[in-house]
C-alpha cells in the first residue's frame, strides 16, 4: 500500500466556497492525501479559475454534480449561503457525509435538525483564520496545531462524526465537542467582538486622521495588531455578526461598559482606579502565553 | 581607526530606567557601537542585577555619579517620572545632551522649556514597543527600520538634535519631525486608543467567561492580536494615559460613538449599513498593507 492510499481517508471529497477557508481546506486535504480527489464548486468565476491556477482542487464542477461524486462534501460558503445550501444538498445525498466549516453554528444545526437528512450532517468549526480572503488567501498547513470544534454531535450519525474526526485529527488538529448555541456564545467573546472592535478602531483612526495621510507612518506593530483584522471580508463578517446579532450584542454592551470604566477613570482623573482596570486585564497573561 | 571607533557617536552614554525601552536601547548602542560606555541607572535592584547579567550595560550607578560621566544621557522611565527627573538632570549637566523615548511629549517639553538648560534636551519618541516589559524584555535590533519622532526641534540646540539624529539614524531609524503637541494627538489614535482597546477587551472576555476557563482553548489568532496588548505595563500605561488624557478622551469618545454605530446596526438589523461600516473599515488596507 502507497503512502497515499494509507492516508486516505476519502475517495472523493468537493470543497463548496473556495476563498480563505475552504481553499486552505481543499489545499490541506490534497496535501496531506487525505481524499484521492478534491472537486471544487463556487459561483465566483474568479475564485473557479484560481482554485485551479493554484492546485487547490482537482476539478471545478457545477454544485451538484460534484456532490453527487464526493463522499465528503464540506461546506465553506459564508454563513448565511451555508444555512441556504446545506437542505439543497442534504436533499441530492445518500449516506455521503456533509460538513460545514462556519464562525457560526447554531442556526445551521437548526437548519440540519430540520432536514431528515440531518443526521448526515456534522457541524464544526476550525479556529483559524487571517484579515484575507480569496483563493489567493489560502494557507498550506492552515489547520495544524489550532482547535476545532465539533457542536451537537449526538445530532448527526456516528460513522459522520468519526470520519470528520478522522479528518481533522489527521490536520493535527485538537478536537472539542460543544452544544451549537454554547459555541455561538463563546465565539462573540473570542472571536467576534475582536472583529468589531478592530473594525470601529480602524473607522475611529480614519474618521480623525483622514487629512493628515503622513501620520501613518507613526504607526507601529501595536496599532497593527489591534487593526489588522479590519481588513477582513465584508460579506464573511456582515453574515457572521447577523447570525449571532444577540450574544454579539450582549458582548459589545459589555465592552462600552468596559470602555466607558476607562473613560470615567479618565474624566475623574482616578488614577489608582485606571491601573486596577490595567491590572485586571494583565490578568489575560494567564490565556495568552 | 578600528571599526568601533568608526562607528562611535559619543564616548559614555547613561540610560535611565532600564526596562524594556530603555533596556532595548542601551542593548544597541552597545551592539552597534555608538557608545564607548553605556552605563545604567535603575532605582529597581532587581533590573539593575538583571540589566547587568544580560549585558545590556556595562555598569551600573547612582544617578547623579552616571549623568556627571556621560555625554548623553537617555531618559527611559514612565512618563511621569520623566517630567520629574528631567529638571534634577537638566540642573546637573553642563555641554552633555539629554533626551527622552516617551510616548508623550508635550508635557516634557513643557517641562524643559520652564529650564535655562532646556536647549539641551531633545524630546524624541521611538515608535517601537512590545506588550513585555522590564530589562528581560529587552530586544535585539528592535529599533532598526521602525519610525521615530523628534519633536519641538527647534528648542533645541542643533548640536543637540545632531547628535540624536546620528543615534537614530545609525540604528536605521526613519527620523520624522512634529510639534510635541500634534504628536501627543497623533499617537492617541495610532497607540494608545490601541491599547485602552485591548485593555477593555480582555476585561470584557476575562468578565464573562471567568467561570469557563476551558473556552480560552477557542482562541485563535484574531483574539490574540487585539488581546496581546493587555499585557502591557500597568505603570507605562496609567502615566502616557495620565499625560495625554485630553486628546485620549476626544479618540475615546470617538471610538465609543464609532462601536455605537455596529450596535445600531445589529439592533435595527440593518445590515447594509454594516456592510458599509465594514467597508468603509476595509480602506485601512491603505495604511496597513
Amino acid at each position: 500500500m502507497s503512502t497515499s492510499e494509507k492516508d486516505m481517508i476519502v475517495k472523493t471529497a468537493t470543497v463548496v466556497g473556495l476563498g480563505l477557508i475552504g481553499g486552505s481546506m481543499a489545499l490541506a486535504l490534497k496535501e496531506r492525501k487525505l481524499a484521492g480527489k478534491v472537486y471544487g464548486a463556487d459561483t465566483n468565476s474568479f475564485h473557479q479559475q484560481k482554485a485551479l491556477e493554484l492546485g487547490l482542487v482537482d476539478f471545478i464542477g457545477d454544485l451538484d454534480e460534484v456532490v453527487a461524486l464526493s463522499d465528503l462534501i464540506i461546506l465553506a460558503v459564508p454563513v448565511n449561503v451555508a444555512t441556504l445550501l446545506l437542505p439543497r444538498i442534504l436533499d441530492k445525498i445518500d449516506r455521503q457525509v456533509v460538513m460545514d466549516v462556519g464562525s457560526t453554528k447554531h442556526p445551521i444545526c437548526v437548519v440540519a435538525a430540520d432536514s431528515n437528512k440531518g443526521n448526515r450532517f456534522v457541524a464544526t468549526h476550525p479556529m483559524w483564520g487571517t484579515e484575507f480572503s480569496g483563493p489567493t488567501a489560502a494557507v498550506s498547513g492552515a489547520f495544524a496545531n489550532k482547535a476545532v470544534v465539533i457542536c451537537d454531535k449526538e445530532k448527526s450519525d456516528h460513522d459522520a462524526v468519526d470520519l470528520v474526526e478522522k479528518i481533522y485529527r489527521a490536520l493535527n488538529m485538537h478536537i472539542l465537542f460543544m452544544e451549537s448555541a454554547a459555541h455561538d456564545v463563546h465565539t462573540a467573546y473570542i472571536s467576534h467582538i475582536s472583529h468589531i472592535s478592530s473594525f470601529a478602531l480602524a473607522n475611529t483612526v480614519l474618521e480623525k486622521e483622514k487629512e493628515d495621510e503622513n501620520i501613518f507612518e507613526l504607526a507601529s506593530a501595536g496599532f497593527e495588531s489591534t487593526v489588522r483584522l479590519a481588513k477582513s471580508n465584508i460579506d464573511t463578517w456582515v453574515t457572521i455578526f447577523q447570525q449571532n446579532k444577540e450574544n454579539l450584542l450582549d458582548v459589545l454592551n459589555e465592552h462600552i461598559a468596559q470602555l466607558r470604566k476607562f473613560k470615567s477613570c479618565l474624566e475623574k482623573e482616578n488614577y489608582e482606579y485606571l491601573g486596577e482596570l490595567i491590572g485586571n486585564a494583565n490578568k489575560i497573561k494567564r490565556i495568552l502565553k
